[in-house]
């Protein structure tokens, strides 16, 4: 369209959604090799400060900027993607770089990507480098005991959630187009939160894990982090669908984007959050004037009670389904070069042992009825709409609040998809957020709600981190 | 269309497929309450010596084909399975009959139907009884030590095969036209093979497990046992489909029939089955001469190794993770009615309290190998061709072949559809069996992949029963 018009400078498009960044490489308004190069340029300065890439591989970044901008001008570009920044949170496997799953030290070079990152290579996606993480994705701080921490671009010190805190973190900060994380009780979408970004968990099985260290058989999801709603519309069909031979694989109906109107639609909210999940005055106040505006634009509210989910219980019933499976992830390091993993995680590691197996499978069907609450609590409706997490982001060094994850756990057992948005700042300047929550293989409607969520408030600046853009 | 022909005297009814009973119902040959008096009567007769049903409700029967008579006059029915003798086995629970799970005494005297109950009851079907089973769903020959053994129609003191013996038992002998079992490790398959019926798996999540007894909540999954493949194409809509806040549902296409044809169709077929299953020479021989048969038609057979599958260790693991999961589902009785539970069962849920929680969690983890094994051998094919048990039918008394059920149980672990057909006897005369094992979702397909195998093989006389139609 406004492909005559002066090109931006190239740091000026890294902090705007990536479908704005497939724009203006369409219209000619910068190559991806300029992208790209504004793009190592940033992490060259920010990372320093914000810790969010353990890996970098600058050189394959700019080979494929150039094959990228070579079949542009050939005109056999692979799609939208073609040409962009895409990060990787580091217990995803890239060819060619190393998988730490924030371990002390690789557990091996990758040979072969992961599926989902194969989709993402073969749509054209720059891979730029691998994310820091909570070690064995276990965490809602991303306080790695390895690699240090990694920070929220939000505010100095602050933690960016986990355990995708890079990928949230390097979203936030302009430094990929595209991050994938894994969402095994929010560690999706509590980084999308405390980093100001949107953060999707997709239904069970939609999205192939294989190539992903596992952290628990039976919750873990692969889920990209973006800067708008919109992106998701073209960027989830690339990452879904069925492996060759991948047993956590399901069926679902390919993603057709939807559109929403929040006129008559039935949302569920819950009317006694307060009483499970401390949550934050903030987020409690954000929580209530999003339900009037949502009621003002015409959502037909239907509020539930949440008694009936033991958030408490579910935590626990979930670490102790973690543990057991990270116990047979982690075997081979544990046995052979123990001192990769923290005391911490070799805590837990030897406290699973000395559960028995009805524990364990105590543990599993008490997920189950978990599920079963929060399906009951969605009934019929399209989506509940929930707090991301009870309160925004925290310094490092403080207490993690012992129920961070209880809001998005839940959606994890069972099996749902869910949003993360970002709705407005605190009274500190931290991002608030909330998520939508739908029925399985609703994706594309809570793509459309998330855009019809995001409009009721007013758009946030991004986080101020001395990248041309800030503040628009 | 031969409304008009003198009405065949309802018992000739009882061994044509539910199709036929059907038509003739729709024809005006018989009325339901005909029909159901014919398969009361019949019930009575054989019971006795098949001892297929725990538990008969005769009056509600009775009522129920009454109503279905006054719908049909009223212009009023519910579809082709109003008014047709349906049984349930007795782990599946039927509002205001007991739960025995094939324990000494019931659970539960049930307060409401099961979904899938519920749906059969709401098309019309009428619920005769409660069938028999192997205690807990653990076992494949159906001795159960609380209710006595239920026999094969095929042959004086044969199983039945399990754990849904007197499903097979049922159907086999024509005291039902669908009769529901539970498949954990092939628990409708292996009764279906043992009886000379057909019986379909279905594709984890697709047909509700609320309601039922749970072996493993991973592993179980409800399925029919019918008289001939082309029941299932109008049954199953009936059956599948989520429930409401049924954490174990999964989302699928809704259920089309389908045609298929055995030309041109990729097949695949394992050609080192014998080197890791004990195959009796007649199976090994008809799975031969399925082969040959299925060529001469067309069909591109592609020969696949099985090797990968440890069938062994696969056995293993599926009983460390049913076990996990039995002590939680028979928890009750176990603390409050001990002698309810056989010293057998007693033992085994004794031992899996010694194995620690990483065992289990580990014991899942080779499942989903197992699961990748198989996905890997059935590739892009459209179904993988395999004997459903490596022997005909055994006397009760005779030890049980430790590899029972190793051509089944696999097929749960990774979650897929398959359909146990009928394709001939024995030297004994014992009914002969193969198994398609389709991708996930793919039971429309399975369902006409059946009926084209069947048509490879000449029609069976059904048993020597005793009832009207012998013979044909």
């Amino acid at each position: 369209m406004s492909a005559a018009a002066t090109p931006a400078r190239p740091e000026a498009l890294l902090l705007r959604d990536a479908t704005e960044q497939a724009r203006a490489l369409a219209a000619g308004e910068a190559s991806s090799e300029q992208l790209i190069e504004a793009t190592l340029a940033a992490i060259d300065r920010l990372n320093p400060r914000l810790n969010c890439f353990l890996h970098v591989d600058e050189e394959g970044a700019r080979e494929a900027a150039r094959a990228s901008d070579r079949r542009r001008r050939e005109g056999a570009l692979r799609g939208p993607l073609d040409g962009l920044p895409v990060a990787v949170k580091d217990n995803i496997d890239v060819c060619g770089m190393p998988t730490t799953a924030g371990l002390r030290q690789p557990l091996h070079d990758a040979g072969d990507d992961a599926p989902v990152v194969h989709r993402l290579r073969a749509a054209g996606g720059v891979l730029i480098g691998k994310l820091n993480m909570d070690e064995a994705a276990l965490g809602t701080a991303n306080a790695n005991p390895h690699h240090g921490a990694c920070y929220n671009p939000w505010g100095n010190g602050y933690v960016p959630g986990g355990s995708s805190g890079g990928s949230g973190s390097a979203v936030a900060a302009g430094l990929c187009a595209l991050a994938l994380g894994t969402d095994t009780m929010g560690s999706v979408r509590i980084p999308a939160a405390c980093c100001g970004v949107v953060g999707l968990k997709p239904s069970v099985g939609r999205i192939p894990n294989r190539g992903v260290v596992a952290c628990s058989r039976r919750l873990d999801t692969v889920g990209p982090l973006v800067r708008g709603p919109r992106d998701l519309d073209w960027i989830l069909p690339l990452l879904e669908g069925l492996a060759p031979a991948d047993a956590s694989g399901r069926l679902y109906p390919a993603y057709v984007p939807a559109t929403a109107s929040l006129a008559g639609l039935s949302l569920a909210v819950a009317t006694d959050l307060g009483q499970s999940v401390a949550l934050s005055p903030e987020v409690e106040q954000l929580y209530r004037d999003a339900q009037a505006e949502l009621q003002a634009r015409g959502a037909a509210l239907q509020g539930v009670s949440v008694m009936g989910l033991d958030f408490g219980a579910c935590r626990r019933a979930g670490l102790v389904v973690v543990e057991g499976d990270l116990r047979i992830a982690l075997a081979e390091p544990l046995a052979e070069r123990p001192d990769d993993i923290s005391p911490e995680l070799h805590k837990m590691l030897a406290w699973i042992v000395g559960r028995s197996a009805p524990e364990l499978a105590a543990a599993d069907w008490a997920l189950d009825r978990a599920a079963e609450a929060l399906l009951a609590c969605l009934g019929d409706r399209r989506a509940l709409l929930l707090p991301t997490v009870p309160v925004p982001a925290f310094l490092h060094g403080s207490p993690v609040p012992s129920g961070h994850a209880d809001l998005t756990a839940v959606v994890n057992m069972a099996g749902l998809p869910a949003i993360s948005v970002p709705v407005g700042l605190s009274s500190e300047g931290l991002p608030l957020a909330l998520q939508l929550i739908g029925p399985l293989g609703s994706e594309a409607e809570l793509v459309a709600l998330a855009a019809g969520l995001a409009d009721c408030f007013p758009e946030c600046p991004p986080p101020c981190t001395g990248v041309p853009g800030k503040g628009k």
